[in-house]
């Protein structure tokens, strides 16, 4: 029987579940772990739903998510930085040592509308301004994370998502924001679906092996055509364009053994059953990626 | 008066209309250039298309394009180079220094389908070895197209497109292809939409023009919501999320003293009189681009 220990259900992938069922489903295939989203855990508040994951056996891979700290003006800011203590905090009463971080886009997208030309929104597309701000507020939350033994897991995300979700865009920049702080502290987050396209994936992987700092790998997949929202346009792994035997080897060689979650947005997935969904997945990580771990 | 003198009308931004139109259109707007796509050319023939543009007093920036070189079976590939080799010649009679080529996607995406998970398609998303065809056929292409004085001007895409229409996606990493042959024979596009979210854009830009290869300078805005389409999801500079005033400055301090294109794929900017499709981001280019140069 394929070992599934490894693999790991990021509730985002069955949506429309409960924390419980989607435990039940992870449990049920065999899985090792789940990687709750904070909406679902706070649903039943931290202390049963750590209860519920650790007495189904499973471990908790990551919370997902922190972030959105790219705010220019200081009440956004200190509000987003207030939110990311509440989740350091959640995820050290489930036991989690991974909070996903994702960073959050330009000011500039706030709002999210077709933007009229205004000269004065200038500086809310200032990209490395709003780069600058993340590190800098990476590096205001980093001692409260590491006191309670939580890691602060940047996410690259998929130059798609630059404008109005993550201003980090590859692992090799996210290193070099990691770099200011002890790898406790500060990891980064090999998602399929956010790199895969990376010129320089490979050493960059190998980089963040060798600097302690590879906090989770995701599996996803880059599918075509795009879906009308783009944010759930993604599929199970072998449905799509990625090359996933190649990147999970580069994975495995950087000396990563931790969880494989599996992390899919997509409107046609959320409508299957928990356990088909699970089923399905699982067969695809026995084919594409358990072989090259 | 504005001066217009490096602004280039790209003729997809103008896609309904003919090369005389969009000429006219340029000229009467005071623009100093055109960047024609083959297919306007090829309507009227090379010869004809030449004496249109230098008649009216503009250059040819570019031509749009050649390309499309990733097929891994040897029958589509020779097809390709022989098309390419056409491209080399209709720029050589235009008197465009600049051919642009979008190298095409993974071999996956010829077919450009939902994908169905089929194990035999694994070769067909080796996006390393695609990147090594596009890096050996454009050295097959580079002695026909220095003999006709024609520059092969790669242009990286945003990952957006990496799957299905370029699977360069940096400057950086098309400077790496560029630098096995001379300055004067192959170069690289920086368009804004498709390079702006790169962490290394300025370290790459001001590469590339150390290395004298900077081809063509295109600008266009990223916007939000993707279009159904999303190849034609573009925008006016201004009416997205691009920091204009900040890459045009890096563009400059390269040295960078060529034409300025404007290429825009929206329908909406398409159902527009080309006059006021050139009025509107001639206003943005002396707003945003020009006072940076």
């Amino acid at each position: 029987m394929t070992d599934l220990g490894r693999l790991s259900l990021n509730t985002a992938t069955c949506k429309p579940y409960t924390l419980a069922e989607c435990v039940a489903a992870a449990k049920g295939a065999g899985l090792g772990a789940v990687g709750p989203w904070r909406d679902r855990v706070q649903e039943v508040g931290t202390e049963t739903a750590a209860r519920l994951i650790t007495d189904a056996g499973l471990r908790v891979s990551t919370l997902c998510r922190g972030g959105f700290i790219t705010a220019r003006d200081d009440a956004t800011a200190e509000k987003a930085l207030a939110d990311n203590l509440g989740a350091i905090d959640e995820a050290a009463a489930l036991g989690s040592r991974e909070l996903v971080m994702v960073v959050g886009g330009l000011p500039a997208a706030y709002g999210l509308m077709d933007m009229p030309h205004r000269p004065e929104d200038a500086a809310d597309k200032d990209l490395v301004a709003a780069r600058q701000r993340v590190a800098d507020r990476i590096g205001q939350l980093v001692p409260y994370a590491s006191d309670k033994g939580v890691r602060l897991a940047l996410e690259p995300m998929n130059p798609l998502f630059t404008a109005d979700r993550g201003v980090l865009t590859t692992i090799g920049q996210s290193l070099d924001v990691a770099a200011d702080h002890p790898a406790e502290a500060v990891g980064v987050v090999v998602d399929t679906y956010h790199v895969w396209w990376d010129p320089d994936l490979e050493a960059s992987i190998a980089r963040a092996g060798r600097e302690g700092r590879i906090s989770s790998y995701q599996i996803c997949d880059w599918t075509l055509p795009l879906a009308a929202n783009t944010l759930n346009s993604r599929g199970f792994p072998g449905d799509g364009y990625i090359d996933f035997p190649t990147i999970t080897r580069w994975v495995a060689e950087a000396g990563y053994t931790g969880d494989i979650e599996v992390e899919i947005f997509n409107e046609s997935i959320w409508a299957m059953p928990a356990e088909e969904t699970v089923r399905t997945f699982a067969d695809r990580y026995a084919d594409l990626v358990l072989p090259y771990l």
